[in-house]
């Protein structure tokens, strides 16, 4: 859609605009007034003939043009009625400020359910209710109650709490901080926050898009479009509140790992997105991503007056992973030919405390000069002889002079680095507090140049046996049962290419003996029960029986003790089972977000799943890259490429079996959560296998 | 030592002070002058009659009296000679501004090491060189350079980098930050951190020490004593720069694993010493510690006129590990009957927003009053009715009137809310730009809380065979030899109370396998030489051997595979040992910090430890609880508690093993790495085994 409407309207019109001070509809009048709006306003209310010196209507219908925007401040009972009147005249782009909908309950949902309604008839596109309102500084647009017009910049915000943005734009007004929208989105009624994303990726005036959002309409939408804006514009959310994930019951490994954040981080993941903790971070981020190149990688370089904040910033980045500059030997020489004896031409580079602008000057530039360069924080404390203000001018120059690597200055103190800091925010060179926070900013900016730069994403499609995965699923979901038992589990695995153990049920010893004798010892037994789901829990497993008399010996013992322990469980008999040997555990997962669907969970396996949680997620579905990012990022990935002398595993094969299981998750959206545990694997060459697994399905 | 005489002289001679604007010598003069100084001010100056208005001396002998304090300023060689005037005339005190000594390099030290010689002589205590100086606001003294006087308050800094801390002035005059001393103690010649820590531990005026350090100079004193501050006031320190332990070479897994910061994070544990990453950081901690009642407990509640920021403050919170309050329900029935309809009477509160000041006092007031409440974040977004200086003033008067539970303000924006932060600036009320800052605060007054509320150490002493571990120890250290053989080191922990399992070197196959008959079967083969430290890595463990003739052909196949891989490796034969079957392996281990001492380590043991990093660390000599909190503050604790029906471990005796270790350590300085790996341990009342140790030693 476009919002072409909302963002430069011709003409506004304001119904509810109010001559009395104080109030919302008066506030806005006069912020549009306020903010040089070149077109046409028009104040509509019945009881003026003029507020502020403007003609005032007495509705909607007399103003005798369609205006090309209308906001709507008049109380919520009176908005179906003002909303009738915009579809009369052709009005196509409203914003409600109005409170008193969704937000109070379930008459105010009923509310705001038929304004939109109509609106979808007289095809009206509404920002709103309960917002704040839009502004847009270069067109001169104030169409909010928020506070005067704000500078005009290369941030695009959108904000799900409108009292937020109003602290957002008194803090941005105090700190010369610019912006190309701000869009407060309010209940989302229509527009949605993706709506809002998508218009700021399309608009030329926005470098950067940041937001406060506490929730998302639609997942899947919002994953494949912000990927693709990413790609071209950095994405900078706040994201408060759990996912409702976080709230459910989940039975499963995956489902209980899996809580709170998981899934939004997955998301954010996938799509590039850049996720911040507070609002200062974020325009932290938001003020190098608008005005600072990307770097070409991370190495940084640290140019200081004193030795105690280069070490704090040498500290910061070690910490955070970045790498300190190892500087060139030329670049070096050139150090050492013109800074005095004392200074560390080494990085970080000390210009010593009695450093004019000049020296600053030479240091920077030839420090930005080097190859092994790619980003430079230039700390400044207010010594003596410093010329705080002259340094911030040779910083500019040298920025302008060097337009393709990354500086970020770090004038510390108040008062006496207060001019060189305006010299430097109005030249849009980040300016921070502290070098921990500018490498922080450094490290954001590298992490969304790596994700730029991710391999092409391909899913592969493996052959597999759908139709059968289909009746047993069917099966499940016809009959309203959820847990899918574990015979049918491991059929469904198997129809997408998984192995599992040999095995079969009995339900009296000799016929355990004898099963077992046929797949060969040794063997497993686990009690076989849709009542119980972790079986270990009850002594429902027994491993390593190596003889006839051993397997006999276990069923008896189960079927004598374990109906004590769960007297209520339908005990459908023993499972025996092939006991697979060798190899490592591993477990991998998928739990189903009702947001954003499958997350494919991967960790090591058996107890230490529970104890480390060293498990990670990824969002289905995943392409090879993927599935071997998801190992990567576990501390057991050592464990699985081998340790002091122990052989590695099959990694291919795990990652291979990753992607299987996200293909099923993908074609299979009744599958709600599933988990192999443990998945066995050998060395290169093996055949892994799906020892145990547990489903469940729902209707979908 | 008394620092009466830094802090609060009542005359004061500038040896170089200078007529020279821009020079040190003059601005210190300036400082001194411009500060109001009640006492006596000396410029000395062989060039000048006066300056500034001031007689000024030719030295110091001709002042005829002798001032309290001599302040340095002139060049480096020049110093010397002023030591001895200062010698002379009987001056006790002395700080040394002048730069050009250690930090320059060996003529430097030797200069340095010459002037403190000098001073100890004379008995002269000397803050510097190198350094910004010293400043007492509530005396009116600035001998500095730094800047105009700061405020008077409770916090006491003291900085090991000169710049840093004229930042921080200029920081602090600009923000109305009060000081109760600032000590800059520059090279730290003589009087070094912990001199200046007792010092501000002692000052009645400090509340709060803070301070920037780069080293420590005696570790052993510095825990000792910030312990015993701690215990009265809260010491909050950056460090900056990694420790020497982290740089040298480790060869044992604890070593290797203690690198880097391990050493100071033990320390500050200890100590109660509060670590800070910024200065902003710093600060903010030090404003709630010095101005405001330490919270009870950890539960928090959040006051709030909009939804958004509510949010983010009960994300923080979660994310913190602090707790969320859960009001009373007369707590919440006080709030539903006066708070309007649509509000939140459950926390956090969201008293709407058009609160004006007069519904948030009562919203925060009722709200403090819920004894399930100790600490409250109040946080204000700059609404059309807000009335934000009102509510700062009302927020104070409920300060007042519950002085004894802490509160935060979060008024966010700027300029709307500038009044109001200046009413709470001036009342001491914290006032931070994000919720997640106070929640960072807050969680470090509670971990402050309880860290003085840890029981009384007492450290258990054992009775072990110490002389027998002397003999061992002196044998190797008289033969210059550091790693100590597997045998020696399990004799050493035996003569400590641990258990080895049983074992004997063999040196033909049939030997091993007759020693092996003797412990009973299954046995464990190791390889025997001087020269492999990690015996896996070339095959030279065998595991599991169940019969005489297993033994003897792992035998054989040991001498004839390794000394192919390990050509050079001097091997004495083979170790057989009695297998350790059951428990669980854990890690325990010790390394020396050259500054610190010995760092017990406890862990997962084998493999686990290496690729999970989940160990622990503590600075011995251990108590019981300590040893217990080891075992407690990793991941693997829950699995050593035993999980999903496994059984639990001996817990009790991994904590005394861990304190008899301590106990080894402390006893022996010689003892410079240990590491016990596996210790096997089963459930509990069963007897811990030290299956495998390492251990090496160096002259003390």
């Amino acid at each position: 859609m476009s919002f072409q409407r909302f963002f430069c309207p011709q003409s506004v019109a304001i119904v509810g605009a109010s001559q009395q001070k104080g109030k919302v509809g008066h506030e806005i009048l006069m912020n549009m007034i306020e903010a040089g709006f070149p077109g046409k306003i028009y104040p509509v209310n019945s009881k003026a003939d003029s507020i502020a010196g403007l003609k005032c209507y007495p509705d909607l219908l007399s103003i005798g043009q369609t205006p090309d925007l209308v906001v709507i401040v008049v109380p919520a009972k009176a908005v179906p009625e003002v909303m009738n009147q915009c579809a009369r005249i052709g009005v196509k782009a409203v914003i409600i400020i109005t409170a008193g909908f969704k937000e109070v309950g379930p008459e105010g949902l009923a509310l705001e359910q038929r304004v939109v309604q109509s609106a979808k008839q007289a095809g009206i596109r509404v920002i709103g209710p309960n917002c704040l309102g839009v502004i847009a500084p270069a067109n001169r647009l104030n169409a909010s109650f928020g506070t005067g017009l704000p500078a005009v910049g290369a941030i695009g915000y959108l904000s799900q709490s409108g009292a937020l943005l109003a602290a957002i734009l008194d803090m941005a007004n105090a700190n010369g901080i610019g912006f190309s929208k701000l869009v407060s989105i309010g209940n989302k009624a229509d527009i949605d926050e993706l709506d809002v994303i998508m218009a700021l990726g399309e608009d030329p005036d926005t470098k950067v898009i940041a937001g406060y959002l506490e929730s998302i309409t639609d997942g899947n939408a919002f994953v494949r479009r912000a990927e693709q804006i990413s790609a071209s514009k950095p994405i900078l959310l706040i994201k408060a509140g759990g996912t409702e994930a976080g709230a459910r019951a989940a039975s499963s490994h995956t489902g209980s790992l899996a809580g709170g954040e998981i899934a939004y981080e997955c998301v954010f993941e996938r799509a590039g997105v850049i996720r911040c903790d507070s609002i200062e971070q974020q325009f932290n981020y938001a003020l190098a991503f608008a005005y600072q190149p990307l770097p070409k990688g991370d190495r940084v370089v640290v140019i200081t007056n004193a030795g105690g904040p280069g070490i704090m910033a040498a500290d910061a980045i070690e910490r955070s992973g970045l790498k300190f500059a190892r500087l060139d030997p030329k670049t070096e020489e050139a150090l050492a030919a013109r800074l005095p004896a004392a200074a560390n031409i080494h990085n970080p580079v000390d210009v010593l405390g009695d450093a004019l602008a000049d020296r600053y000057e030479f240091a920077i530039s030839t420090a930005l000069d080097d190859p092994n360069v790619d980003a430079a924080i230039v700390i400044l404390t207010p010594q003596a002889m410093t010329q705080a203000a002259q340094t911030a001018e040779a910083l500019v120059r040298v920025c302008s002079a060097r337009p393709d690597k990354p500086v970020f200055a770090c004038f510390m103190g108040a008062g006496k680095v207060a001019e060189a800091i305006q010299i430097l925010r109005t030249a849009k060179i980040p300016q921070y507090p502290s070098p921990n926070v500018a490498v922080d900013v450094i490290r954001a900016m590298v992490d969304y140049v790596r994700w730029k730069a991710r391999p092409k994403r391909v899913v592969k499609l493996f052959a597999v046996n759908r139709r059968k995965v289909e009746n047993i699923v069917d099966r499940y979901v016809r009959r309203g049962l959820r847990e899918v038992g574990e015979a049918d589990a491991k059929e469904v695995l198997e129809a997408y290419g998984f192995v599992t153990p040999k095995g079969a049920l009995a339900t009296h010893p000799e016929q355990a003996a004898s099963i077992a004798e046929q797949i060969g010892f040794p063997v497993v037994l686990k009690i076989w029960s849709p009542d119980i789901v972790h079986k270990s829990d009850v002594g429902g497993v027994k491993l390593g029986l190596k003889s006839t008399q051993e397997v006999m010996d276990a069923f008896d013992l189960m079927m004598y003790r374990i109906p004590k322990k769960v007297p209520n469980a339908k005990i459908l008999g023993v499972f025996v089972q092939q006991q697979v040997t060798g190899g490592k555990e591993v477990i991998l997962g998928m739990t189903r977000d009702p947001m954003f669907g499958p997350l494919m969970m991967f960790g090591m396996g058996g107890i230490m799943v529970e104890v480390m949680k060293d498990v990670s997620f990824y969002l289905a579905p995943l392409t090879g890259e993927e599935a071997r990012q998801m190992l990567m990022s576990t501390r057991t990935y050592k464990m699985l490429q081998g340790v002091r002398g122990q052989e590695g595993v099959d990694i291919d094969a795990i990652a291979e079996a990753l992607q299987r299981l996200s293909q099923l998750a993908t074609e299979f959206p009744q599958i709600k959560e599933l988990d192999i545990n443990p998945f066995v694997v050998g060395p290169p060459g093996t055949v892994p296998i799906a020892v145990d697994a547990r489903m469940s399905v729902e209707k979908d």
